[in-house]
């Protein structure tokens, strides 16, 4: 893919409350993802503060990134919304009042029966040598130009007035632009292996400059392979991302349970219900995570019946008959524990599968012989018992989650043989 | 607050899959909030892709903002991670392979009885005239230099790792650093009421341009106030935050559960191991996910012995000991059933409170009576039992998590009182 030939963007954040922290600025990620479904790569982001000085030159520093610049932020009534000033500096031109935007203003507020304070004129100016874009959701216009072959679009800063401003005015002019090259996108979620060895898997195929690219990301224990063709149509690009997912999947074999968003828990439904069979769970360390990932799902009813979280041996040995002398002899953390859950559960639920976890969350309870995330997981059906000893790194959440969904994955294996 | 005579930052986030829109960017966020709390006012963010060359102009454009740059990203072990590289070129020096480092890391995967792979080896290289910062979750070291009156430091971008790598060891470098104004902040944390509500109850409180300033972010139900109090000493500030936070403890009363990052979770936690009180759980709808933000909190094997998961109506008989005619007569998502779950618990548990939930989580299930969202919680104890009707608003998500956080905070004003 010649990314260097295609219409790139920039995006510029302004706002004081995102550099203080107070506001996660997910307008940015928004953008991002709708410019990318169309074809259009952002290449860069800025995000600065509510200062004339840094807006200007922010606006120069995206549009040489790129050639399309939306900008998001600042064009609110108050003293530190800067965007307006900013923006006509930029362009070397000046703020002018816009009759036709005052009087638009004027009957928005005469609607809601509202007084329109004086503070709120503002927004009736744009710079010269640029054009308002309306806002059906509030007071602040968006500002737009072309200027020098770049396309800059100024939009508000409250989330749900600038994805109605993008996706009802900005959006169809950009897909006008965006004609001739298609990207498409497809994950491949992978569990079961680290991202280093998977990148060794497939080595040349990671490498940057091809078409697709495949990139790669990870989120506790989920190594997500995103498969990225570009193409002058959508016929073509889809064509390339089977093909190369077609290829990746021989490449990793068992490692691949899912695409797109799908969860472990998701794909293990499916296969429950398709084989008409049933799951309980008895946890110990991961205290209910499991069952919730289970019951994420909707209709989860299908498939779990129910789940025991025995957090103490006395709820061990009374809920599950696991026998005291084995947690005597063996430790509550233990393969023997581990899978005397498994089959408690199983006989009580009369489930097809039974999953037992025992384990050392921490930060606390290590021993010599057992470290923090230490955790023994027992999947148990009519094949018999299958029992793995993992030691999962990281801190207490991670450990938890890592363990949950590794035991989902153990029940996928189960069910794929 | 004279913002200009003191340092400040620059952040950068280098990946991919943020300008993709498929991750956001929630590293900067954090940043933001920590630089703030300490003084240190961040007056650009960046985000780049995975290529050398804008790296390398990102980190020119960031040091040219402020004396302090973050980096966030790119240190991973695979090809597309460049940040490494972009790090050496901008210094203008190679990268070195660090002998301590590589034992490092083999130490690291020994311990675990896993192999390294080959390209994990590149994480043992930094660029010359650098040194690494621990990294205690993970493989990839940071890296961090001082460079013509610039401190630049390099963390990885798993959020996890990030953020242990920035408490423990570029925190307390920073804090030497930020003296003169100092800001101090302090977050109350309030369950009960909306985010409108609160905003009303404390008038012109939350007006801009007072010190303390007040912000507000609400987030699952969960409202948190920022108190935000800037002076020319600690002692100042420290003193002007708390006479903030008696004053809307006063107006907000029982609805403050909490200070900074504590959740209802540890909240009740602490107030059940300070009257040395035990809990069980019975849970229908949330699946699992009260037992699991109970086990959350390290220690909490002191007071939390069990839960049952009872997701089937067989389930709710054969373990809690509901009686099948409750469910004919009033049907599983009924006050009656929720009680009888509670008390079910409470009894084979042998605890001082048991919490029993049972609803509707949807997208399905609902009837002309009874709407998605419809949650029945009961706390059962000594005193009796305390049975409330919820309808939650939004998807099953939030319906789940909401009805797992109100029985925390019903046991919460239970244990207050």
């Amino acid at each position: 893919m010649n990314f260097r030939a295609m219409r790139k963007a920039s995006i510029v954040s302004i706002g004081n409350e995102i550099l203080t922290g107070q506001t996660v600025d997910t307008n940015a990620a928004y953008l991002c993802e709708r410019l990318f479904s169309i074809g259009i790569p952002v290449v860069s982001c800025y995000t600065v503060g509510d200062e004339i000085e840094r807006i200007v030159r922010t606006l120069n520093s995206a549009s040489d990134d790129a050639e399309i610049v939306l900008v998001t932020g600042g064009l609110g009534p108050t003293d530190d919304d800067l965007t307006r000033q900013g923006f006509a500096q930029f362009l070397g031109s000046e703020l002018q009042l816009q009759d036709e935007l005052l009087q638009k203003m004027q009957r928005f507020f005469g609607r809601r029966n509202l007084q329109m304070s004086e503070k709120n004129k503002i927004q009736a100016y744009l710079p010269v040598g640029t054009k308002a874009i309306a806002n059906e959701l509030g007071t602040a216009p968006g500002i737009m130009t072309e200027f020098s072959e770049k396309l800059i679009f100024a939009m508000p800063g409250v989330p749900s007035e600038m994805k109605a401003m993008f996706e009802k005015s900005v959006l169809p002019k950009l897909k006008n632009i965006a004609a001739g090259q298609v990207i498409v996108l497809r994950k491949l979620r992978c569990f079961g292996a680290g991202e280093s060895n998977i990148a060794q898997m497939l080595g040349n195929l990671m490498h940057r400059g091809r078409n697709p690219l495949i990139n790669c990301t990870a989120s506790s224990g989920i190594i997500t392979l995103h498969i990225i063709a570009s193409a002058a149509n959508n016929d073509k690009a889809q064509k390339m991302v089977e093909k190369e997912e077609k290829m990746l999947r021989e490449h990793l074999g068992d490692l691949v349970f899912g695409v797109d968003e799908q969860t472990l828990a998701e794909v293990v439904g499916r296969k429950l219900v398709r084989e008409k069979k049933t799951i309980a769970t008895a946890e110990s360390c991961t205290g209910g995570i499991l069952a919730r990932l289970l019951t994420d799902i909707p209709g989860a009813s299908e498939y779990f019946t129910q789940g025991w979280v025995t957090y103490s041996n006395a709820a061990k040995i009374s809920e599950l008959g696991v026998q005291a002398e084995l947690i005597d002899e063996y430790g509550a953390v233990s393969e023997t524990v581990a899978c005397a859950m498994a089959c408690g559960a199983r006989k009580k639920a009369g489930t097809d599968f039974a999953i037992g976890i025992t384990g050392i969350a921490g930060p606390t309870g290590a021993t010599e012989h057992k470290p923090v995330g230490l955790v023994y997981i027992c999947v148990e059906s009519d094949s018999g018992s299958e029992t793995k000893r993992f030691v999962f790194p990281q801190d207490r959440d991670s450990i938890r989650f890592r363990a949950a969904k590794t035991a989902l994955n153990m029940v996928r294996l189960k069910l794929q043989n």
